[in-house]
């Protein structure tokens, strides 16, 4: 059955987790160009990843395409290997989800994200080029549907849709914006509206923000829906982060990205309170962004187990809520055994001289970032600044 | 070139990661027992994890054979499948290993580890048994060396090191306690005397503490090793996570273990200050234990390729000192592209509701334990206070 | 000259800080009811903590005659001394004022706060009658001008401003409300115009909210007063705790409250850079409330000396910016006699199993609440409910 | 009854607070230097803190003749002023104490500190000369008894006793170390040893450390005097702020000392604890240094209530563990009304930007201290430097 039959029938579908940020501790993926070469590079890796995801309940396998468009390939300048054309990348993607899809009951769905093209100006045409010669690759592939995600500015996603709806298979679309809305001001409820008039059967957000936010911003897309009186799918990936602090443009600006982000990830009890919420608000699509490994994605599985009649094949090594350690030959650690427990566990981080939250870099946030700045390719520079007047960034 | 060639050479090995915490989190191993029958049940898996460490610039692959032993698997009861014999379990382990290690230029070693039988109080003779039973089966897959692993009373790895050395190959050894000594009050340099005398050729520790507990504890075996005239080389495999609130017997009794050490992790950056604090004192054998991913293991390799003279292959995937940002849209992500920076971060939990350390669980020390202790099984109840009596415990 | 002459000649005017709060921790007053008959029962200490405001920097002293009108002294029952009369309260909180006004350049502000009368549905005539039998007091003893101060509803504050404008005197109101405005839901913006429309000269906000809040809230006043095209002078009196975690009713919801605020106490250098926001967004008179002591105030007036052309009497025994740790024995200590050093120190807590934030409790927010309430007077419930259901809580 | 009278008894005898930090935040004192001369330019302020540590429950009350050596005040430079004389402070300093102790029921103890004479290498005769010059005036003055306190070396102290004991009256000595034991090394059981060995009759600590350490220190000063089969007193005085990140010389080291201390005061509930253990230790004579309240004397008096009969007068104006909140109008402030809700709760700092504990400063530690220290007065370094080689500092 396909996406639409599931979601039309009341069934919740489960996305998958993060690869570029799971690939790059696993040693396949750059952080910053998040290099999707992995794909024809080390097939077995990105695999291996799938099938996890697959194993923890995912419905869904999004082909690993992220950053894979033939100007972001390109703009990586010195990165991009010369024989591992954007093609190859894109159709590898394609045979590897396919092939773990078929290990299982998992849906393909391949995916485009926001280009480089459309932050330095090009025009519609152009941008609308770059979707499309990756979509002729999944037409090719025959996936069984399409996702546009990842998008700060409504107006490119709203041409990434357009160019997917043209293939007749159905398109989902998630912004990564918080309750502000895009970068251009655009609120999610009329970012929602656009969508969908494009042709976005599901529409949602993804990356940039903590469970709890994206819920948020999800919440004002359905208001926004319904305001309009406009149907669609809701659909919900979010990062594994706690990131309470971030301003508008979400974790990119926290001073711990990447590289030092370890003590924001969420544990699995915060995504089991994730996905029920995420349910009693009506999403149906509920899956994981960057920082989301298996386990998490697990743990979406095992909380609505009730709702969908069965756990999947990863719980074979898990206990509800702690069960496993019913067997512990320590009492204490016997006494953790149990929902209540975990539910109401709060962590600590074990860094005592480090804060709770961080100041969000950015654009005349830090003088020092700026200070910095001058001291490198001015050209560059004047370019970045040139955009930000054009307010596309 | 075998382990005490290299080591006797001066060369620095690496170690692995580790497997439990890992390939829980992978979905294949079981919290609490730790279900070590993934090398049967998911041969793909283990092998993905070890060729991870391998790219990630281990020199040493340990078979996970972790709770391997007979007895634990019997004691698990209801868990241990049926046709998964003990036998089986550990030839899976060591032809993954050796298969991995084939890809590179790797050691495999045998590893085991303490045994229920010890904390019951059987004889010597018996929990001998068991570590022979493994090591029947590393001299069968022709191991390159052995290692005995996180035991709690020297007494026990003593045993383990006599069985083991009797067999002609190599011998480390590594106890799982810190600065406080063994459960029975052993300081770690009489451990490490005695570990040497029962014929170790390294010693050190793993789990249970972090970094900096782990090396202090290395220091002081070193110091008692001095003072006994001994010679050994010295190895240390820390947790991953952060735990300066941790009483003697470590992780165990924070009430975060196991499911909620999350905030715990340590960045990239805190293993290449441990990797150097270790080479400064004296370790040549360096690797890491729980919480420990792949790219954990890299940053070891990173931080002494300047001493190693090259880096491992997943460093392609990885800048110096977060480099890779260098070329990021955002002048203040640029910024981030230098060793300055990521080093003095001070990452926030984005927790605010989470304190920074927690008081750790014990016999005694929480009353809540003790009373839900006594609504379980009183039988199991009682064998454990016996034993508690008997300083077992 | 008089408050306005002063205000209208752009002069900043110094408020005082909290008299509760201080009172409480030096042994005369009862947290809770907040008994104001300290005035009575020991006039040495309230005098004393009006002279070291005074030497601190203040310009105006407020008679201590918080919660002193006739209804909250009968409302605590068992609690109000027989043969302390509100008047006699009333009139010694002005004979002290005004003796210790006498010692310096300050005026005398007879304050009234929000009643019970009023939170118990009594009528319009009722509630003004309990300002009235205040006012008379305070025209008796001839204080400076007046401040109705405390209100989380504009309508008693616009009541309590019409009795107090009836007596000629210029009039200050502030109410204790945040962003979200008061408990019925009007805008700050919404409750300044009304405010002034009453007959105010002067409008802000006073205690429930930490600075920052605080500041916020009067540059919504603000906006509103503009939009409105009225003008009137600004002021503001802020806790001197940390509160970015209160919900709409401020620090009375926080668990904290009101015996355990210390970690939220701020410091003076916090002090200075509310001061120069608060100067910065238009406000001239600057003051504070609950947990500000006379080194609060202090730090205002350093703050702002360079507008004011000089210092408090206090400043003798302060230098500015940590310069008295300029002379001290070890060079570290001397190392922070410097602004740069202070402005940017961000101060443990030496609590590392507490959090930083904590979750407001509430009406419906805490079951233990609830569940402890039943077990309590009944009767008093069932007319707490009623008000609830009035919307007068 | 004289103080030995009382503790021979059996009687638990409390100390009063912490003069200098209290009237430094009242606008009196200076921080650095610790001003001792407001005893005579503000007598009436010195008195009114006496009267509110009486209040509160204080049986003794010290004279405030802190840092009023001869030496200390001309140490000053310009900060003494020139026609008060060490003789009219000390003087003062004695008719205030026992003005306010003949309120009630409080003996008057004269105290000693330690002097920068010793610290700058002056022989014993002209150290002996600093104490004597102050004790001539506690005789001219009949104080109750004498107190040696806040002495870092125990040689200081030692002669400090010996000067005291010439008096005829008895003699406590308290010294501001850690577990760590004096700035010479010598361990806080041999310090106890050599203080009573001098004539001390009451021994134990004060300042530099918080409750929990100074409590510590005191019980290995009991060791000690068991040891040496010889009998003393107890007494302890701590800080009133938390200081678990503290090096060996306290507090003063900590980035926060001593104007950002704010997040790191106690609560009342802490000193109830604090009071507790102390007694449990067999520490009689319980009092506070710096940070310490009236409000938290009252809360020694009233944890040790039980034992002792009665309630302070403070407590007029106070409920056990809340109790006055349980006629308040909002019942889950009503709720707060236990001692197990105050007992347990963990308090949140409000600054989620802010770490939980400090690294301190000190000799070595900090480089850019150092690189300050450079641009300073290099004369005064090399003094301090020849005193760092000659092992006093």
């Amino acid at each position: 059955q396909g996406i639409l039959e599931r979601l039309d029938a009341g069934e919740i579908v489960i996305g998958d987790g993060g690869f570029v940020f799971a690939l790059e501790k696993r040693g396949y993926v750059k952080a910053g160009p998040w290099t999707p070469e992995a794909t024809v590079e080390h097939p077995e890796a990105v695999r291996q990843l799938h099938r996890e995801f697959l194993r923890a309940g995912a419905n869904v396998l999004q082909t690993f395409t992220f950053y894979a468009s033939e100007d972001k390939l390109q703009n990586r300048g010195n990165y991009v290997a010369e024989k591992i054309t954007c093609q190859k990348v894109n159709e590898a993607a394609c045979d590897i989800a396919r092939e773990v899809a078929n290990e299982g009951d998992a849906l393909v769905a391949g995916g485009v994200s926001q280009t480089p093209s459309y932050l330095s100006c090009k025009d519609k045409t152009e941008v609308k080029a770059a979707f499309q010669q990756q979509l002729d690759v999944f037409m090719k592939k025959n996936v069984d549907f399409l996702i546009a995600e990842y998008f700060e500015h409504v107006e490119e996603a709203v041409w990434a849709v357009e160019v997917l709806k043209e293939s007749g298979k159905p398109v989902a679309a998630t912004m990564c914006i918080g309750p502000e809305g895009d970068m251009h001001g655009v609120s999610p409820g009329q970012c929602a509206v656009q969508l969908v008039k494009a042709g976005a059967s599901i529409v949602g957000v993804n990356c940039h923000f903590d469970p709890e936010t994206c819920l948020e911003t999800v919440r004002l897309m359905k208001e926004g829906l319904q305001a309009a009186k406009l149907k669609a799918h809701l659909m919900s990936q979010p990062l594994a982060f706690h990131t309470p602090d971030c301003g508008k443009q979400g974790f990119i600006d926290l001073p711990e990205f990447p590289f030092g982000l370890e003590p924001r990830i969420v544990t699995r009890w915060d995504i089991q309170k994730y996905a029920r919420k995420a349910y009693d608000l009506g999403i149906r699509f509920i899956g994981g962004c960057c920082g989301f490994e298996p386990y998490h994605i697990r743990a979406i599985a095992e909380e609505l187990a009730p709702e969908r009649g069965f756990l999947p094949e990863a719980s074979e090594k898990h206990g509800s809520w702690g069960d496993s350690l019913s067997m512990h030959t320590k009492p204490w650690v016997r006494a953790r055994a149990r929902k209540e427990y975990w539910e109401n566990l709060k962590p600590a981080s074990g860094r005592p001289y480090c804060p709770s939250m961080s100041k969000p870099d950015g654009w005349g946030v830090t003088k020092g970032a700026k200070e910095l700045m001058q001291q490198k390719e001015a050209t560059t520079e004047q370019q970045l600044k040139d955009l930000f007047q054009k307010k596309k960034f």
